[in-house]
């Protein structure tokens, strides 16, 4: 069944022309921000979720663009009507992060001064930048509070960042799968992709605009990728040792195991809609992280928040581990919030926030109809 | 302190001329196998140790070559005069797999009906094919009967192919951080490593001993490889998210964390002694090993061995994982072989066992001090 919200999603593109000073201490103008929204903003202007989307996301969180289309949305499991992020009660923005490539500025967008694409002189963006930008963009919409933020992955990390940044603003945030910073085997693995990239020819340090792009490079760092937001477990679930269109033995140079065919698919797929600058700068983004570090300790971030939080990890996950959502919630608890913490049981890996939407529909939905005890007002 | 047996290495290149039939139903002549050996061969020619290469490992177990060399061999610590593979008292052999590149033949070598390197028109070979070779280099030296087959890694895989085809002619083995089959996972990472060699142009569907080599692919693939032979833990102890060279914060598009450095200089040192092919050739026969497959079970596969084993795991090696050594624990207590195990509790992943020399010298050292039971014996 098509999720029947396909008319109502508005597709946007805001131009935010105040030019905005970055972390790095550059400064960009203008940014341009697609957006979709889903649902009705109310006259109080107080039923308004922000969606965060993780590193290869876009806009695009729910619904279809056109009949036609094969799939909905990255997150349709989630929005629409009497759904976890339930567009009857709510008004559910997504918008491209800062130094994507599906519709907001990145490092393929033209530098005005030059009439050229940015390129690697596009400035160096933080997780702090892209929420930044989100901030002018809901203010621009008019919504003062947001009722909650909602991300997963890359998409937690700025959830978390919103409510360090606008501690009165973010009335709920729902943390999924997330971390305050990086492991060093995570930053390794997005160093290798890095690198794949960087070794293609055609990438040419970045300028390939105008020529082919690096699309081999591009592809081998999104099959590391996608070994990271699988489980070992779900790999031998789905692909076992099973071999692909042959007799059932891997002897010959050319045999390929169907893990294999599935992780160049995969790869191939991914080089039609990314661009393999973004994947440098989005990588970097969440590489450099670090909430503690840059607020001086988790207990300095969260001291403001005047949130609810709702945590959410899964057990196979072994990039953003459940100890990393722990030590977040130890730090809310330490702080005096309200945080609700459950690890889902999930074979799924790091994906399973994307496939897991039945038990976490519960959870957030739970979570979305309670009601808030203000932390502080007690 | 310098082992002391840098007089004693000798260092040889036999050649194998009678065709050795692979697996593949090809025929390959001649073969050339370097190999290296350590200690003296008794009167009795029944105190020889073979001592079986990982991945990419070479014949240089052992000592130094020249004076002014930078590293002994790479399993230096474990064997010598008074260490666990006492030269003392026993003969080691240690050779170059069939497929590799130091030494025996492998896709680099020529091809003597063309006069031109092999590369990808090179058969594709098996870890049984290596155990062949290996098989033929111990009978010319005149070994009928092995004292012990030791082996980490791929080099585990190798015993463990030894006792399932000579059952009568390996007295001990010692399996170390081993499996029976990879995982889909392990041979998702496999499979990611050959896409970076043959993304790079240079590769030219293996065809480049005359110009410049693969070397950016390669590079790339030997840093997805060394993540997997690390822990998460072990990287967090060794690199955390310290930054190389700058005052700390990783803003810029050029700040690199250490442990990007770290991987760059592995990837970069290992090009200058590995063939891309030969990763290629090694790394499908690993993916393709499967002792059960082979066998009917593993359980036929050790039924006519007449071999006692030590097996040892560590605890953070997620490439080849405690629950695989098990499974191999398992199957010979089934067939009521001598079997002993032990989980090493160690941070360093996959690597350990070229790490933990002081505890797996324990054990290796008592059980091949120990009397052997011979099995069926009884």
């Amino acid at each position: 069944m098509r999720n029947g919200i396909v008319q109502s999603i508005d597709i946007t593109i805001a131009t935010v022309s105040e030019p905005l000073l970055l972390e790095s201490g550059r400064t960009l103008t203008p940014i341009t921000v697609r957006y979709e929204t889903y649902g009705s903003l109310n006259e109080e202007r107080s039923n308004a979720i922000l969606v965060l989307h993780a590193f290869s996301g876009d806009a695009h969180a729910a619904g279809y663009h056109r009949a036609d289309d094969r799939a909905p949305g990255w997150w349709d499991t989630m929005i629409g009507p009497g759904r976890a992020l339930d567009t009857n009660r709510f008004f559910v923005i997504s918008s491209n992060v800062l130094g994507s490539c599906q519709g907001t500025t990145g490092p393929g967008s033209e530098n005005p001064e030059t009439s050229r694409p940015w390129a690697m002189s596009f400035p160096a963006i933080t997780i702090g930048d892209m929420v930044e930008v989100q901030h002018r963009l809901v203010t621009a919409l008019g919504i003062e509070t947001l009722f909650a933020v909602v991300g997963g992955s890359m998409g937690g990390m700025q959830a978390l960042e919103w409510v360090a940044r606008y501690p009165a603003k973010v009335e709920r945030a729902v943390l999924l799968a997330t971390t305050t910073q990086l492991s060093a085997q995570a930053i390794a693995f997005n160093a290798v992709g890095r690198n794949a990239i960087m070794s293609d020819p055609r990438w040419n340090k970045g300028d390939y605009y105008h020529a082919e792009p690096p699309s081999q490079g591009l592809s081998v760092a999104r099959m590391v990728g996608h070994i990271t937001y699988l489980s070992s477990e779900s790999m031998r679930m789905k692909f076992g040792r099973r071999i692909q269109d042959n007799d059932g033995t891997a002897r010959d140079t050319e045999d390929q195991f169907a893990v294999e065919s599935y992780l160049s698919y995969q790869g191939e797929k991914f080089v039609d809609r990314f661009d393999a600058n973004s994947y440098i700068y989005l990588s970097r983004a969440m590489d450099a992280f670090d909430l503690a570090g840059s607020y001086g300790g988790l207990e300095a971030a969260f001291s403001s928040a005047e949130t609810s939080f709702l945590i959410i990890s899964y057990s196979s996950d072994w990039l953003f581990t459940t100890e990393q959502s722990k030590e977040i919630v130890f730090a809310l608890a330490r702080t005096g919030k309200e945080v609700s913490y459950t690890e889902i049981q999930s074979p799924y890996g790091h994906d399973a926030f994307l496939i897991e939407y039945e038990l976490q529909s519960e959870l957030i939905s739970s979570f979305l109809r309670s009601r808030r005890i203000t932390p502080g007002g007690r």
